[in-house]
């Protein structure tokens, strides 16, 4: 995999032959995405398939690396079962791969529809190809846009503390000439203001009545689109929705090292003394949300209930 | 003057000679904060009265400095005024110095009084005696309310691109022993949400229908306060009301160097090639503000009119 912490500056491809590996890459963010965390799960899966290990002690330290991004949990299950099928691990976690980079394809299509020409869109952390292998959630529907020769321009949030936004989504754009701009994230009421089209983010899980929880700042993001009348986009596979949390309230929001916000590059920018808060993410309720882009069309969130069952 | 640009790192006192080292401070944010720019103003103005030099230049280049903070107007004008009736200019500059500071004292009185007990406070940028010469206007009430023996506790958004919540924020409440924690400027919607009593921030410029300027981000904290319920105050000094400004929209907003958000400590953080927008403030309409909170009381938005013509 990209070792996503060392972007944009260094590009480095790392390997790993172990689930413990796959697991701490996840726990530490080498990997990161909703989509992308789920894929590295399914290989952390398949290793220990390979290596003739325990799939039920694989599934419990893969779950346990990171909390709030629900395809890791969905990914884990369902390598569980094939492997428990009898199937190739190997096999199943390329078809689970594959079957993600179609579904990230599908949400480009889906999503590019509601793409208007000449429109400015804003989007908020990384939702894009490195988040979901290739694609992206958030960033399908505007790499789609761009090649069909509408006129865009993209809106970055830098995302702090871990800056995904301006490290990792401005990379992605830039690499493909979309034209963007990094803006700090309290900059983005702002233009939202002087005329945004839409806003279209990820989300790490989505509840069954439409709350979702997504990288910090992107309630906030929400808020002042619906006040603003901009329509709020939120694209994610189905792996992302779980069907077992019946709202937002009852997802585990990630608290993170204070030292994400009180350094950089491993420099400390506060005052010595000072402590930090750093929720990792932020629910945002389903009244905020315009329509999720999924693979099999845009849903309104009370219409998430129809997908229920809906499996790779 | 204090250097800000080198803390919470680096305390240093640099001092000037002639009103153009005055109005080069104003422009590199040596000094920054609109009551603290118009105190440096005024001393820039006594500064050309003692050398015996154009006091229509000195005030012409002054204003120059920066645009959007109105105490630089306000400071030139009166020193032209004192200067133009004979009054000595280190004399008039030293009283309006004093004045700003018990103006200051004068919001902190007014502020302490609307500052529940146990309470929860969110603040943006800085608004402290950095910002002011002495007590600060937002950061006037939480001082006097801490010292009031109040079981406070203060959300600080670090405010990026340049971090003045963080780096001056956090350094005044830490050495004066107030209970605080630094957050992402995209997590104050989460915090508010969670449960805050109150915002308090500054502003740069107050139009006369009580729509307001203040730094990057505030705009946000406002639409996301009135969201939830949570009362928004504006602490300035009538010094940084423009009475000669129906409403916010007439208000020059400055744009800022891209390299504010793209670099950090001069090393480049966003990917090359990639561009930012630097807006260095935002408007925020008056409906979302709960109270400005002056040296003359607590005014709603429609109340300001009343105080047009007080003089310092």
């Amino acid at each position: 995999m990209i070792d996503q912490r060392l972007l944009p500056h260094n590009f480095q491809i790392v390997s790993f032959k172990t689930t413990e590996e796959v697991a701490e890459s996840i726990r530490n963010m080498t990997v990161r995405g909703a989509p992308a965390i789920g894929v590295a799960a399914a290989y952390g899966m398949a290793l220990a398939g390979m290596q003739r290990r325990s799939a039920e002690a694989a599934a419990k330290l893969l779950k346990s690396a990171r909390p709030t991004a629900y395809d890791l949990f969905y990914a884990v299950d369902f390598m569980s079962e094939r492997l428990k099928a009898g199937e190739s691990g190997k096999a199943a976690s390329e078809r689970y791969a594959r079957t993600i980079i179609e579904k990230c394809r599908l949400i480009g299509e889906h999503g590019a529809a509601l793409i208007p020409d000449n429109s400015k869109i804003m989007t908020h952390c990384n939702a894009g190809a490195l988040a979901t292998v290739d694609f992206g959630t958030a960033l399908a529907p505007i790499r789609l846009a761009h090649k069909q020769g509408k006129r865009i321009f993209v809106y970055v949030s830098e995302t702090r503390p871990r800056l995904q936004g301006m490290k990792l989504t401005a990379y992605e754009l830039r690499n493909e000439g979309i034209p963007h701009a990094i803006i700090a994230d309290g900059a983005s009421g702002h233009f939202l203001r002087k005329g945004v089209d839409l806003v279209i983010v990820g989300a790490d899980r989505v509840a069954m009545n439409g709350d979702f929880v997504n990288k910090i700042g992107t309630y906030e993001k929400a808020v002042l689109a619906k006040e603003l009348g901009v329509p709020f986009y939120v694209a994610a596979p189905i792996s992302t929705f779980d069907f077992s949390t019946e709202s937002g309230g009852d997802i585990v929001i990630e608290d993170r090292a204070e030292e994400e916000v009180t350094t950089l590059d491993g420099v400390r920018i506060a005052p010595e003394g000072c402590r930090a808060l750093n929720p990792s993410f932020d629910m945002t309720p389903s009244r905020y949300v315009a329509g999720f882009i999924t693979e099999v069309g845009v849903l309104r969130p009370e219409e998430i209930v129809r997908v229920k069952g809906a499996r790779i």
